[in-house]
């Protein structure tokens, strides 16, 4: 078995078969909807106040180069917290130092379809039901793997034209919602 | 293929095969975590305060008859707060005039798995993470399909021994985590 | 009569008697903050999703004639809920038929300052400490007592520029906060 | 200078200055819904887990010494945020490296009442509405000020009997409430 073929499970509770092939994955994603985290990479000063928001740059399903926020599926047998430090370490490296939620409860639940005018959350490959959270972030971070750049821009810069519109499938308006849920949509 | 291999749609976003035959269905269960919503039914009086909590009588995955909440499975192309309004009909029946959320934030996220020890919230079938809402309903309500009964106790019922003992799975915990969040918890 | 004499009843549902004359009142409103509920009264679909938002025109406490969502004071004794209903009742009529939420967990708290630059939400008289919620009405609305008018537009019109324009204080903040949480920013 | 001139700074860490002198505070507590904080220490793991709960030995408003969370008034002009830290700092010490919530929206908002009827929440001194937060602490918490000790529990622990009935007043009843909000009620 080829590695690349077996997706890691960072956390595997259970010894049965629970990876799946490209293949297989491909034709889930026709028929179920599938489990996603979204993470909103944030710095936050001595009192918890949101300074600034991570914006990674990186291919996206639509084809598109674009601004992004840390987003990835949940395995199967992983915890959604092992899910978001995994999607983390993954696009922000491994010194990030991230402060997973204590709560399970999201700030909003992200419905992305095929189809971009059912919710305006758009992901042409899948149906995905994504669990949205905020995590501040107290390290070192370094655009890894599939990342080309990541920047950390003001909450007013992240809601401006400028970099609303290089972001697509609806990930402006879920740094707008990120923002509104912390108080500080402009 | 037979009509009773087909799961329906409810309210079918896009025309591609959205079904899964019951094996497909078995084997997607041990290899991706499976999305899912569960309903807290609850009646209220004219302030929006909890009154009472209903409890229905089923056959459980894990093969006991038990008291439960309402809960289903999130089709393909189906919106969230749709697979909430199906499965309240179907378990409740169609004069219930449920009051779905305007929010899609759930009050909590809740993670099965096939083994109790994880997070204590038990599926032997599969690996669900569930969106969990609480629905405060209006109408007249009668078990149907799957359900045996219907009760609907005080909240302080609800956390009682008698009922706490008769729910398995992690939904008596679920039930007090409602009513927690309804401030209620006795 | 003295207002350690006045008793206050918990469902209450005019502003008669608040156990403070308006000079007690002016008086705290300088030295302590003065617990308020913010509601955005919301029409929804059969589904629970927000179609219309209810939009109150009337006199501001910085003077001007502005559109406005219902917000008030909570009374000494006074149940949150019981506060939600009083002032929906008294800016959208009795007949409005409010469904106010089973959970005291509101969807933002708003600080509102006599300086417009602490937090951007302001408030000439006080420093307000607002609990927010979101609250679909059945009924029929009309505006009543201090409210010159009332419109029901659409998300996308509540966050457009001709009605975010005519909003002070934070006002237009808080209904694009409010439908970001709803998943219905534009 | 009179204590009623002294002009609140909004990130004072100390309760020097209140801008009330113990008798207007006295009589606005029988006038007005005072506005408060409870904040819920906790200990996290790696995955933001909880996995003890901070219980303070403290006189309680009832007269009892009894284990309590942390919790204190809002002063006019401060931020919650503010709030939150400057009590933090007051009951663990100033070593305690607590990350307060980004978002303002509170897990709860708990009613504390002069009548233990009216909510169950129960304070003899007056009408409080407490913003309730969970707050991880990272670093070294001594019990400072008015408190007489602290000790960590588990979840389980905290739930327990043993604890449970060392508090009055309800804080037994919201740190379950506070664990049922990260998934882990017993």
């Amino acid at each position: 078995m080829r590695a690349s073929m077996v997706l890691y499970v960072s956390d595997m509770l259970d010894t049965r078969a629970t990876w799946l092939t490209d293949d297989e994955l491909q034709s889930a994603r026709q028929r179920l909807p599938i489990v996603y985290v979204d993470a909103v990479p944030v710095r936050v000063d001595g009192t918890g106040q949101v300074v600034s928001v991570g914006l990674l740059l990186r291919g996206m399903p639509d084809g598109s180069i674009s601004r992004a926020i840390v987003s990835g599926r949940v395995l199967y047998g992983e915890r959604i917290r092992d899910a978001l430090l995994r999607h983390i370490e993954k696009d922000l490296g491994g010194l990030a130092l991230p402060s997973v939620p204590a709560s399970p409860q999201p700030f909003s639940v992200v419905e992305y379809f095929p189809s971009p005018e059912v919710t305006g959350f758009h992901d042409p490959r899948q149906h995905a039901v994504a669990l949205a959270f905020i995590v501040p972030v107290r390290g070192d971070c370094a655009p890894s793997q599939d990342s080309l750049d990541l920047v950390w821009v003001t909450p007013d810069e992240a809601t401006a034209p400028e970099f609303q519109s290089e972001m697509t499938g609806g990930q402006g308006r879920l740094v707008r919602m990120a923002l509104a849920h912390c108080g500080l949509l402009a």
